[in-house]
């Protein structure tokens, strides 16, 4: 058993239990709380999902309304945390200002006790998108922006502040499915990260701001970016396939597809194409669509594998106007909800995590001072 | 497997190998590639530590000279590092600070390829102990100080910042062993932390902002404060006794006792307990020395439990002048050798850490619309 766990990054062994989210339990579907997601994304806006995770129940209109007013309520960012967003160079990764945001709104409205966590879960989800926004704009066109905007929802109101203009009702409803998909995993590597450092009993901002950094990796959230790099190099599906080809012969890995627990589909990829090919329509390159689709036909041809949920959001964000490194902050802003959840389950029935390690260095050595070595 | 697992906070799980240090391999002893902690927290300043953490021997006195000169000239902090700082309330816990310190600096001097690791590191260990001083000079006495202070060493400096004067050849010596002892402590809650963000392939600075949080936690390397504020609370050993003795009675748990990995003894405590008993005598409340004595008689004789790292490091940097709250920061001054090591290695032979979850949430649930719940 050591030695299976060494090899695997600890792939197949229960690290805790969850009532968030089941991955793959009927064999490859996705349920939050017990809700298949395909049904969230269609019908229900991200705000109830969050509050599904983090509260345990699908709201009601009323409750919806009143959280709904609750998070616009707080879209406003103290201006010491404006600050330091300006101090953030405009080519930075936008990962690490949600990460540094995250950590500094921590000093500003520190959670006291573990009694304030619903409190902070709920002004990070209001605040993140704001943060994101804030920096983007100021860096990148210099202006310093009302965060808190008329958008009912986080998804109006984060997609126009990295598009400047308020988006369709198709795009709206593309975005609310986008975070609903991206919202919850089990334990996924971010996820884990925060219930690690949850478990030494830290506090909230601790956890969420090592489940950014964490997120961040290309071998995880930073997929959907590494994704629509590859993607949109190519005008033709024949390119593609060259191109891809070689790539896979350079045993380089092809990003968005694979999954460490899924073994024949990712729900959530479906759900993703639907909108990929939808919006490919009023797309101006909208032909990255057939593209994605043969590189896909490739991946299962050659190595049997399947695009997982950041193969087709990197088209789908992409042609609704998104620029390419907002993708996985976007992906952050909807996992927040699914990390701090995790964080209340994590809390709730505590153990410090701490595993053991392979000791594969030398045996003991003789200390040498100094003035003798 | 899964249920031991599930039950114990992965512990005894072998989750990886590190030719790092051997936690317990002679049953309590602790090595850092293979070296007896004892010989260095005895015979070796910290930077000795860290290079051999860091490059794999011990450095030779030209190399060490070189280390030395290299890490001091990257004492001074970035100005908009500073302004940043200078926005953390003064009543901030410092470890935030430190967590919000480091994300930013991952802004202004990112980490571009895997290639810089080393360079990054380096930068790490030399602008943890200015960022903590400048902060803290700054929000608790309104002065922006030079950080690049003239001390030889990292223990001299965040010394001289911490205290605001020159450290005592025997307090400077103490730093340089606490330093050492707290450098590296193989799979626990901050280096595991900081390896499953590494194995995302995110960046350096990630890890170690997520390090940080998790180090936060009373159940880690919080203990150490939480122990001081139990002591000071006592000038008497029977006064302690008695009140540890409810506390035990309230079935709480007495920060700086047990551990993950050690049944017998923490070999760091022999080191820590000695500098508390010999700098305890020139302090005005060396008093608080046997208070420590009988809370260990105690805890031995009532819950079989061993004072951990934490406990007589309290007493001892509390004698040495340290205020209360730099406890932790200093641990994660010295850990991010530790840390920074750990990465390293998770990169050289990288696998995505991702465990899995027990599902325990509601079986299948149909989904209702928003009108008809
Ligand atoms: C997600 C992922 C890390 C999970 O994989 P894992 O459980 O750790 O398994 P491995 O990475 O060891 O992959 C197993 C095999 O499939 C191959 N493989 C997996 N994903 C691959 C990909 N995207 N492209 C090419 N080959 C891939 C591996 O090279 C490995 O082959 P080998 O056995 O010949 O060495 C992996 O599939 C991956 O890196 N995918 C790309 C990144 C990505 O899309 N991440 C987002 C996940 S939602
Ligand atoms: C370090 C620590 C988290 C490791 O413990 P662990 O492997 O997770 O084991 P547990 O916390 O489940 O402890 C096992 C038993 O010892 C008891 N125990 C452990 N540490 C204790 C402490 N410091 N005070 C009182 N009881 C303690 C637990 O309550 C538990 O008793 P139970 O079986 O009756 O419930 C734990 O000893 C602890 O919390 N110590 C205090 C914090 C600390 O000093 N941390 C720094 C570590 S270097």
């Amino acid at each position: 058993m050591a030695e299976a766990a060494i090899q695997s990054g600890l792939r197949g062994v229960v690290a805790g239990t969850t009532s968030l989210s089941s991955v793959g339990a009927g064999g490859d579907n996705l349920r939050y709380r017990g809700y298949d997601v395909e049904d969230l994304a269609s019908h229900a806006i991200f705000e109830e999902t969050a509050y599904l995770l983090l509260y345990g129940k699908l709201p009601t209109r009323t409750e919806l309304d009143a959280y709904l007013y609750k998070l616009r309520g707080m879209r406003e960012l103290p201006a010491a945390l404006k600050d330091v967003l300006e101090r953030i160079p405009g080519d930075t990764h936008p990962m690490d200002v949600l990460r540094t945001g995250c950590s500094m709104l921590g000093t500003l409205y520190p959670e006291r006790s573990f009694a304030e966590q619903d409190a902070v879960a709920d002004r990070l989800l209001a605040s993140l998108p704001s943060m994101l926004g804030y920096w983007y704009r100021f860096t990148k066109f210099g202006e310093r922006i009302a965060t808190a905007t008329p958008d009912a929802t986080i998804a109006g109101q984060v997609t126009r502040l990295l598009t400047g203009r308020e988006p369709s009702e198709e795009i709206r409803r593309f975005m609310e499915a986008s975070l609903t998909l991206y919202a919850e995993h089990e334990f996924n590597a971010s996820t884990f990260t925060a219930r690690v450092i949850a478990g030494t009993l830290s506090d909230l901002y601790s956890c969420v701001t090592g489940a950014i950094g964490a997120l961040r990796g290309p071998l995880h959230g930073g997929a959907n970016e590494a994704a629509m790099e590859l993607i949109e190099q190519f005008r033709e599906p024949d390119e593609a396939v060259a191109a891809v080809k070689a790539k896979l012969a350079r045993k380089e890995k092809v990003m968005g597809f694979g999954h460490a627990v899924y073994k024949q589909r990712d729900p959530r990829n479906d759900v993703f194409k639907e909108w990929s090919r939808r919006l490919a329509k009023g797309a101006a390159d909208g032909y990255l669509f057939p593209v994605s689709e043969a590189i896909e036909q490739l991946m299962r041809d050659e190595k049997r594998l399947f695009p997982n949920a950041d193969f087709y959001c990197a088209t789908a964000y992409h042609f609704a106007g998104i620029a390419t490194p907002m993708f996985t902050p976007l992906f952050a802003i909807a996992r927040v909800s699914g990390w701090c959840a995790h964080i209340k389950e994590q809390r709730a029935d505590n153990k410090l995590i701490r595993p053991a390690a392979e000791y594969v260095g030398p045996d003991h050595v003789n200390f040498i001072p100094l003035e003798r070595r």
